[in-house]
């Protein structure tokens, strides 16, 4: 039993928000019973308990803990090199044909031990606690080998076993097809489809399958062969889609009925339009879209279309190399155009929505986990504008002091 | 007396490196003695030495302490709500005209009293110590009253005697023209050049004069009449040039020696030359062309032409609410196409350039002050590639570690 008194601002999220606005309450309190809230509202209607864990939130703002929920947590190496060939003019192309780009990734993925990738994850959620983020979505698809696969698969369950976060795994063997299959992409296709969906499937390593359809990866056809056998088998759909094409992307996922689709810079309005009538979630990644320099998406164009956008931080080695939310956050209201408000609600609510989770967080409500983040700012517009290293005092998750103190 | 050993990379951005590189030294040391730097080089060729302090840096890279050669560290009030509003789409005439934008911040500083602001930019200041910033240098220009102005330069001073950072004020009584002044902007200019330039320069209360020039603020002309009366007066010159239009700005840097040309986006190749001929520094701002969703210069057209690149935060609540200025070199990687070396020599060596500090900091060299940042980072390209919260462990001002801890 916790509470959570002197709350300055809270933003709740609740699922009655409307779209422009976080539902903000004022001189608030939260309280909950084991991990589950049990009651929000203004502190003057508290009513009267005993025995409960009395916290003080020193008048700061409140939100609900934040949800990276496009993320590619475990690989091995890193391609910090790369980051500057890339600027200096080099294509994808030649990066390459040199031995580099996400095969290099792919080899130092295949060669990291279990162990060692599980300290690296391990150390990487922890520094992301610390940044308010409570809930995190991890994809495979740096093994592209079966048993690679379920090596990156199982440091993610072993992940969410440790704690204190929780984990959502997501399986992507078709991220890029791996280089033994060059000239043979159908077998890897099969590989996948026959091999590998049905036994992470069948050892529950993942909740989603997910496909990078793009001219440089899979077919709008093999993306939609790969995410019905991923559906079949009981893992719901993810795609990446019109990242540097307009390809169809955004329209798979409508028809596939995914949970989300991802990246987005290049959808059509007639791919917009079918995602909000099937209720697809839009994950805008902005990090990745100012380390490619590809043209941000406009989140406005979404949001007015009635679609939820939720946003996310990509983080890997190649695109996105940074796991601050926060500052995905707020490259979201300056490149995609989304209010502070909205924004926030795209790394809760909607980010809870694109991942399944809005049963379970995303917002402060009773039946909700009690997951929190505590920011030294005076407002949510204050928050992600004045951009700090890290405004986030303490994190709290299911109701236990995570990270921070108070 | 002092000694930093167990360096893993060491970049001195020393004044014999090249543009392209920040001249790493592998496993190094650095020794001083008082505030001064007397030995730098590989730790196997140390000098025998007796009775210094010693400091383990743990392997850590070790680079310059980081100066923020342009910001308007001093203002009261914040426009938060302000940039929801833009991101809604309302121009900055609209806010303007609801007494919003500049105006607001002119007539929140002159209300505060000088401890208020005291207390606010020692507090900013102490946060970017943590980030490894060891000289920030700060505008006047939000007072825009003789009375005001001092208030601000006065507020600087007294940040400098208090320390530990090294502090540059700059007079920028020229920043806008004040609501008194509305239809009679010739008599304000006439009250910068007549009254205000001459007191700062009597009580040394600035290094630099700095002008706004922009269609919306000062011309031309103005601001050349500006510049030269403060020359007269001992101050070095500094513009705020082409930022929102290509209006000869960089023109007017070269022509009257100024130290620095800053924001940019708009410069003409016949302005970039003429900065090139002069050696005139160009400053670029990326956190103002994030929030203004402004075209980033292209750091690599002046680098190219001869120019010397500096980065700065522009820290202000208006355009650029962050003093964040590792993350201003990261923008500057992705969107100003500096490579990762550029940008740190872009934030120590070109920045103490363009507040004419060279000969005393901006580089880890025999003779110049003990100002260091210790990253937890392998390399330059690690630091600005993999951006975190803070990567700064440790901060030396003058060989005294201020902040961090080994």
């Amino acid at each position: 039993m916790g509470i959570l008194r002197n709350i300055g601002q809270l933003a709740t999220c609740a699922s009655d928000a409307t779209q422009g606005g976080a539902h903000v309450v004022a001189h608030a309190a939260i309280v909950w019973s084991g991990d589950e809230i049990t009651w929000v509202g203004e502190e003057k209607n508290l009513p009267p308990m005993t025995d409960h864990d009395e916290h003080d939130a020193g008048g700061r703002l409140v939100i609900p803990g934040l949800i990276d929920c496009h993320t590619h947590l475990a690989f091995g190496g890193w391609r910090a090199d790369e980051f500057e060939e890339r600027i200096r003019g080099s294509s994808y192309l030649e990066i390459a044909r040199r031995g580099g780009g996400i095969r290099s990734t792919v080899r130092d993925t295949r060669r990291a031990e279990a162990d060692h990738l599980f300290d690296r994850v391990r150390r990487h959620a922890a520094e992301m606690l610390e940044l308010g983020v409570t809930t995190i979505e991890c994809k495979s698809g740096y093994g592209l080998t079966l048993e690679d696969e379920l090596k990156l698969l199982k440091v993610y369950r072993r992940l969410s076993m440790d704690g204190p976060q929780r984990i959502v795994s997501t399986f992507l063997g078709a991220h890029t097809v791996p280089p033994e299959f060059d000239g043979r992409r159908a077998e890897y296709v099969d590989l996948v489809c026959d091999v590998m969906i049905p036994r992470v499937a069948r050892e529950k390593l993942a909740s989603f399958c997910d496909v990078f359809v793009e001219e440089s990866a899979f077919s709008l056809k093999e993306g939609e062969r790969i995410l019905k056998t991923g559906r079949q088998h009981g893992l719901g759909a993810k795609v990446h889609a019109d990242q540097l094409t307009s390809c169809g992307g955004a329209e798979l996922a409508a028809s596939v009925g995914a949970v989300s689709a991802d990246h987005l810079e290049q959808t059509s309005t007639v791919g917009i339009r079918a995602m909000a009538r099937e209720g697809v979630v839009a994950v805008s990644l902005p990090i990745a879209s100012l380390y490619l320099g590809v043209k941000p998406l406009d989140g406005r164009r979404f949001i007015e279309a009635g679609v939820s956008v939720a946003v996310a931080t990509d983080f890997n080695p190649g695109s996105a190399p940074s796991y601050h939310l926060p500052m995905a956050l707020m490259l979201a209201c300056n490149m995609n155009r989304l209010t502070p408000a909205q924004a926030l609600l795209a790394g809760t609510r909607n980010a809870a929505r694109a991942i399944g989770m809005s049963d379970t967080v995303g917002s402060i409500e009773a039946g909700k986990k009690a997951d929190l983040a505590l920011l030294d700012a005076e407002s949510v517009n204050h928050w992600l504008y004045n951009f700090r290293p890290n405004a986030v005092a303490a994190t709290f998750v299911g109701g236990r002091l995570a990270s921070g103190q108070l």
